[in-house]
């Protein structure tokens, strides 16, 4: 069922899109061949390396050593690039030193980190000279699974997240397995959430994989890390080629999860959750949700509990109203004309969205989450 | 020859992009129909009109009052919107009014002034929410033939110009002719040279329409202002339909002039010359390096000069020494790999492009045009 042992330089997914196509590489090992896989990506300039500060340092001059072995002179950049740092001033920081280096449009930029790196590089790619080539290696399991496909790039304002951004597709993705190694326990879960959720809302084969092998995935231990990777990678690689600039009716599905969870971050201004755990809150209101509106099981709404329970995922939320909660939700980005748009589960592996909500539903789903 | 008296509902040229196509409207009056345009263009949500403080309160007004007729909520924002306000901050102060407004994705932005507006709310639009619909309404000449169609939004770095920018294209362009009444006749001048440009690269016959016409066309009467403006548009997006992102062999050739235009606008800080007056110095020398190439003959160049000297404007440089030019060609960002793509004459509404240009032919060009 899972692609279990390919080739190390058969990608996971191709990702078409109107930018381009584009390889992503998933392996133990992956970044020790970027030199040849950008190659073939037709890019021929500089790399300019930006890294977060927050890895260690052998791995950014692994990936460095690794680019210039592959022909490319490297120029780095090396940034603290926590949530905080997703800013237009950070941008600006690196506009500033890629003029230094006098940048041009055949150069590459090299995105180094979590998804905060990922979308600011993104970002920064997509408006340097109107744009230049981007190569993302995510660091983080969440980064991979998620931010690193599909060409989602922002930065935050002080009035919201994301709200100041562009579609800009990377030329090539980079999964090196081995740097998830050095990842907290509590960060991978977050992680695991988006993969989690992929199987929900699209892939019943990936949700069994999940419950056959959760402890194993969650300590990153087994024969499966890889494939379920994979696996989640190819998902969003179909989802993104389909409906690119999510005006179709299958990107959004991604959004499981995330009207509640957005809120969830929102409300505790971003410092309490680590993003993937509170979609997995939300996750569990849209559930609760898909079930008074008769869409799936009550067993359904439990076998999603009991799974993120043992990635050591939060199910609960103590110390927020509902009132605050679906106040924040309104002002989410992706209401259309003011009527938000929820992604319900069907049943398990399959998804649908609707605007027919009603608050009472809402209210109703939050209680069962809320705790005291 | 020229498309003398069309409907006034006729678009001037349809610009086919991969980010969709677009009517580019051009008559006396054509601001009183942006609304049925919106419409047919199939913007459904409301209207954020972003105009330069510099314009007469009355067009602006027009403009508000024409969008509200057409059945559009309208907010409006009037900034100072001179070169010195293309930058970061200027957008961020728009993006923070966008989310006071909870600007959301159906939401249109109606740009209203002149390049710099166009740029700018070009830029905005591009970024927020990840992109959402724009409108040009360019109120300069030189707005009109040039940068308001083809999606070109960019702002500038204090270390250099449109360093920070995307590929933007509008939804429909507005060239409301009565605006130009209001224009000084130097900024109109700068604005025919960007027409004459196309006439000279790319259309022998609208360059003999201009040498029969300059006196008129410089001061804004006779019959034929319309349809030279049409005719110039349609040059605009035959080029920018065929060669969207500059990465072919059309989109460059409006850059004939600009190499040295850009040098002289740097060099002089942006101070001194309207951006169609340095581009006429520009034009003069590039025809100098295509005639010592042996491209043209010497009896072109002075066509050229006679009928830029008609529309007053210059053709000569004083002030400036080569060296310091030539220095400054080379941080262009056209530049790929360090060699200058140069924009050459092959004879009336021909061009090409070389990277053979030899420095002491370059020197030598610069010679007859630099003056004490």
């Amino acid at each position: 069922m899972l692609n279990y042992r390919p080739a190390a330089n058969e990608p996971a997914a191709t990702v078409r899109t109107s930018q381009g196509d584009y390889r992503v590489m998933v392996s133990r090992g992956a970044i020790e061949n970027i030199g040849p896989e950008m190659r073939q990506a037709g890019i021929t300039g500089r790399a300019f390396l930006i890294a977060d500060y927050s890895m260690f340092p052998l791995l950014v001059r692994r990936a460095h050593e690794a680019l210039e072995r592959g022909g490319y002179e490297t120029h780095a950049l090396i940034l603290e690039l926590g949530e905080a740092a997703k800013s237009i001033e950070t941008a600006t920081r690196i506009y500033e030193w890629l003029g230094e280096q006098r940048a041009e449009r055949i150069d590459c930029l090299v995105g180094m980190g979590g998804g905060v790196t990922t979308d600011l590089v993104g970002f920064v790619a997509g408006t340097w000279l109107r744009g230049v080539p981007v190569v993302h290696v995510p660091t983080s399991l969440a980064a991979m699974v998620d931010a690193s496909i599909g060409g989602k790039a922002a930065v935050n304002l002080p009035i919201g997240k994301n709200l100041v951004g562009s579609f800009k597709q990377p030329r090539l993705v980079v999964h090196d397995i081995n740097f998830l190694d050095t990842l907290p326990r509590r960060e991978l879960a977050a992680g695991w959430a988006e993969a989690i959720k992929k199987a929900l809302i699209l892939d019943d084969d990936l949700l069994e994989v999940f419950e056959a092998n959760a402890e194993d995935l969650a300590a990153l231990s087994g024969d499966l890390v890889e494939p379920v990777i994979r696996r989640s990678v190819e998902i969003k690689a179909e989802i993104v080629s389909a409906d690119e600039f999510e005006t179709g009716n299958e990107r959004v599905l991604l959004n499981y999860g995330h009207t509640i969870g957005h809120a969830i971050e929102a409300v505790t201004e971003y410092g309490t959750y680590l993003h993937g755990e509170a979609v997995s809150i939300g996750m569990m209101v849209a559930a609760g949700i898909s079930h008074r509106m008769g869409l799936i099981s009550e067993e359904l709404v439990d076998r999603q509990r009991a799974l993120l329970k043992r990635f050591e995922l939060p199910v609960t939320l103590s110390g927020i109203d509902a009132d605050t909660l679906i106040q924040a939700t309104t002002s989410d980005k992706k209401s259309r004309g003011g009527k938000i748009r929820w992604v319900l589960l069907r049943g398990p592996g399959r998804s649908a969205t609707s605007r027919e909500v009603s608050t009472k539903i809402v209210r109703a789903a939050l209680a069962d989450v809320l705790v005291d």
